[in-house]
């Protein structure tokens, strides 16, 4: 099979993190970006139901605009995106808000496609602690075994939302690799949602991957912050966990209005305002860098990476080819995975 | 490979309808029984959080008995079911209260296993009429859109339950063959769940598929049914539709307390008693035919069709080679059928 030049003369393109406002503008914004695979949040507070009705507005986005986008389920797919010119669509929850107080809903979201879920969004759940509560008593009872169900049917947890005790506990509980696919070392930008050293080097001993923000909030000088400035803090991580546990999760959150912030930031939980990562005086979205604009702008951080003299192997691993290989390992059930017989018979709508 | 000798010396046995009380009993009975696949009903009444909560009651038996059953998704799940010496088992619903009034619910189900969902079940539903309605108004504004939903996706449009005029015109709107996976014709025993001639030949003509019951209410003289009329009755169907389109649905219900047909009968749609094909006298679950109590079975009814004349070819029809023929053609999307690019990728959990 001939493939288009760009297949053959660069490694993927992946964004671990995104929660635009879609459109087939920012489908098109993709493909020129040449992005392969997007991770894309699907619940922030959803109930089951409300997580399915989601999916459902995403299956006519995936039949509207099938020469752009499919969705993505398995990493195999990121090579079907990348032969046939379009972007592979993966489903994630930044919560577990959609699994309720069901441990049987772990399988069936795996079904429908869902392959990243955060244990905690900001607050306590019924599983962990979020970044932004006062105690953190790590994970709960049902939080284990929900982490062991995960492992099992292949759907990734997420802790960049989550307090530090609860992520350590995260990474030495689970029997498959971690993830936190969207935040910045708290070395380089002190936020509550960025992480410790402990959690970084922890992560990367334990085979995990860690996703550089892009979202003002995360970044030192916020949306002055200079591409420069980004990639030598991704220079400092990888001296203190390893390039090849890197890529990128943007956090990109484009044409979204307000009201969304809002929504992520308050849900149902509470009558008050809050501003978590914004205040009183900018509580709405906050401007991206000029250098990171949208799904064209990945070029810049490429160049950036290459400036800072990362190499070229080890640019296209932050880029993308670690995600690759972190979506090969662990988004197919462990006994699969273990070398069990699988059975390749699904097919694509 | 090297095959079982089972495989290599007889066709598939299917059974297009069970809904039994699940037992490690009843999965090794249909191994005793060579039944290589069964659909099995998951939903009467149930909404679609109800539903799901039904899968997950499957997924548990699909891990705890894998040595028995697995879960059947596509046709070729039967070779491998066949392949390692279990039972394929094929979800669908016999009402469509699972997809509520959202259309988009039907790409979901599919997602999640649904392969057969009957239109109606008895009474008037959002997309058309049952077999007790007294008027019948045809397929509803929503059911039309429905049925072609369910065409591009690959949920089988299942008429069991419905009365004639939507019958008919479900075989006319849709542009993928139905089946009747479960009744009798009425020239043989005359019930308001059996099919005229008229059903019958339009489905044949058609390339639909129609599935004998062994339901003794369905049954000529019911539960004193011989084996022998039984079999008359299907090679009378065979002159009048073709035998290509015959097959099994035994609508076995073993080991079902009767609190299940009330369920079945009464649901949530009424506060008075309903005896459906039942009466005051005999309210419950009627005795199955002594030569056909449970999986085991099957033996029986195959020399009984040879009994009657059919040979050996038009019996492996019969018995499930026709079923087959129907899963591999009706289970896939549309667009697949329609011979554009598949992409197997899917992994067994």
């Amino acid at each position: 099979m001939s493939l288009p030049q760009t297949f053959a003369s660069r490694g993927p393109r992946i964004d671990a993190m995104q929660y635009d406002n879609w459109s087939e503008k920012i489908f098109q914004q993709m493909r020129e970006g040449g992005v392969d695979a997007v991770h894309v949040t699907i619940a922030y507070h959803e109930t089951f139901r409300e997580m399915v009705a989601n999916i459902e507005a995403w299956n006519r986005r995936f039949q509207r605009y099938s020469h752009l986008i499919l969705h993505g389920k398995w990493a195999s797919d990121i090579a079907l995106a990348r032969q046939t010119g379009r972007t592979a669509i993966f489903f994630g929850f930044q919560n577990p808000s959609p699994i309720e107080d069901d441990i049987g809903l772990v399988e069936v979201v795996h079904s429908l496609g869902a392959r990243f879920m955060q244990l905690t969004y900001n607050n306590q759940s019924l599983l962990a602690t979020g970044c932004y509560e006062q105690e953190d008593p790590g994970l709960t009872r049902m939080g284990k075994q929900v982490v062991r169900e995960m492992n099992r049917v292949g759907l990734v947890v997420d802790m960049s939302h989550s307090a530090e005790r609860s992520t350590l506990q995260a990474i030495e509980h689970s029997e498959r690799p971690i993830a936190i696919t969207h935040a910045n070392p708290a070395f380089w930008h002190a936020a509550l949602r960025n992480k410790s050293d402990t959690v970084l080097k922890a992560l990367g001993q334990s085979g995990g991957m860690f996703g550089f923000s892009l979202y003002p909030h995360h970044l030192k000088d916020k949306s002055a912050c200079s591409v420069q400035s980004f990639c030598e803090m991704i220079a400092r991580t990888a001296e203190l966990m390893g390039v090849e546990h890197l890529g990128l999760g943007s956090d990109l959150c484009q044409d979204q209005p307000n009201s969304v912030v809002d929504w992520m930031r308050v849900g149902r939980w509470t009558l008050d305002v809050d501003y978590g990562e914004g205040s009183k005086a900018q509580p709405g979205f906050p401007d991206q860098p000029a250098w990171f604009r949208d799904n064209r702008d990945f070029h810049n951080i490429e160049a950036g990476l290459h400036g800072v003299g990362f190499g070229a192997q080890e640019v296209a691993a932050i880029m993308g080819g670690n995600w690759l290989r972190f979506f090969e390992n662990n988004f197919v059930p462990a006994k699969a995975q273990a070398g069990a017989a699988v059975h390749p018979h699904e097919i694509a709508v």
